[in-house]
């Protein structure tokens, strides 16, 4: 070997060692969403609020995250002028970072109803509807880490799948919580903020249906943005 | 001139033209969504059903602009490998046209809330506090799209400031919207309809917003997402 060619595998090994850096990175930050969003998601069922109090303390650390993974990406673009699926990757991961902070955003808010639902009368409902639907959103952003960590698109599209049932689910849950304010007007206060915590799940599945698209770009090079579920499944397939 | 300098010089034109020419792009794409929510808001305030199915049916063409200016920036990220505050640029504009394809879809979102006014009974409010708050809004879209034509900070902080404004009307809207709602029990599902529309409207600060915070990055290097507004104030201007 050359003393260049020496130097040229260097530099690559380097490289690779950065891109590996920030998917682990984002993986992490990951990580520490799907907790925030446990924690949130529980803090509302059994009112624990010493529990939701720290979920919203702890969505400083998650958006600083974010603007770290950023700039580690604006660095990768800036030194290494990364093409084809290197670049693909370092675009992909800055979509993600974004969806991801608000899904931390997300989990912060539903703490912050569980506090006040605990200052006012529980919900009537007895949060059937929001456990349900928390713990599919729970498990398409398990699904969705996973699909990144593996590069797996046939699980990406699986939470794109789930995404539609759980807006079904979503539009059912607000149908019967309308019910309830009917029967009790005095609980109208309560049931919105349940209304506000069950919202704040349903644009949690769309970030992580999101980050699933972001996957699908990332793998196959396709832009699947506002392509209807049967047209996505196909060009899937096709580009195979 | 040698002949190297002319080929260079070409290519460096060609690239300010590139650049030009992704933020000419975005700037369109900012005048349909502008459109979109001026005519999604009175849609819902004159109660016009086809106007609101026109935004509806033109969300779709904002979609397709979002996907068309990511491919452009990430065409020149590829064959350029620009640096510094081209890069910025380009980092800039792929979140920007994020955001403005949600305020594009929570304009056509706030249009199938007419629609489902329309048959139903109308909210009872009168949608003044809708009509006021969108009205701020529609300014807020207008100010930040100027802000970064002209790459202007301090009109991008005056955003920023307008949004918290905007956060604490919402909070008021709700309330007055709750006491409606216990009133007459049997109004709930129309003001249920006006609460969503009005949710919208919040969302919509907040990605206004969100882009005004881009600008700065843009302009002045400074990531000042999720800092209190008084530290970014002062941030801003230390940086100048």
């Amino acid at each position: 070997m050359t003393q260049q060619e020496t130097y040229k595998q260097h530099i690559s090994t380097q490289f690779n060692a950065e891109l590996e850096g920030v998917k682990n990175h984002l993986l992490e930050m990951g990580g520490s969403v799907e907790r925030q969003l446990n924690d949130a998601i529980d803090s509302m069922v059994v009112m624990n609020i010493d529990d939701a109090q720290l979920v919203i303390d702890r969505d400083h650390s998650i958006n600083q995250m974010e603007i770290s993974i950023d700039e580690e990406c604006s660095h990768i673009l800036a030194r290494r002028q990364p093409a084809a699926s290197d670049l693909r990757l370092v675009l992909a991961v800055t979509k993600i970072t974004t969806d991801l902070e608000r899904v931390g955003d997300e989990a912060a808010k539903i703490a912050r109803q569980a506090i006040r639902l605990s200052e006012t009368s529980p919900s009537p409902s007895n949060y059937v509807e929001f456990r349900h639907i928390g713990s599919s959103v729970l498990d398409m952003l398990k699904k969705v880490l996973d699909a990144f960590a593996r590069l797996d698109v046939e699980l990406a599209v699986e939470v794109i799948k789930t995404d539609r049932m759980v807006d079904k689910e979503f539009r059912s849950a607000m149908r019967s919580l309308v019910t309830f304010m009917m029967e009790d007007p005095r609980a109208i206060g309560a049931v919105l903020n349940e209304v506000w915590a069950l919202k704040g799940l349903e644009r949690i599945g769309d970030h992580t249906s999101n980050i699933a698209e972001h996957i699908i770009y990332l793998v196959r090079g396709l832009d699947v943005r506002h392509v209807e579920l049967e047209e996505l499944i196909s060009q899937v397939k096709e580009s195979h």
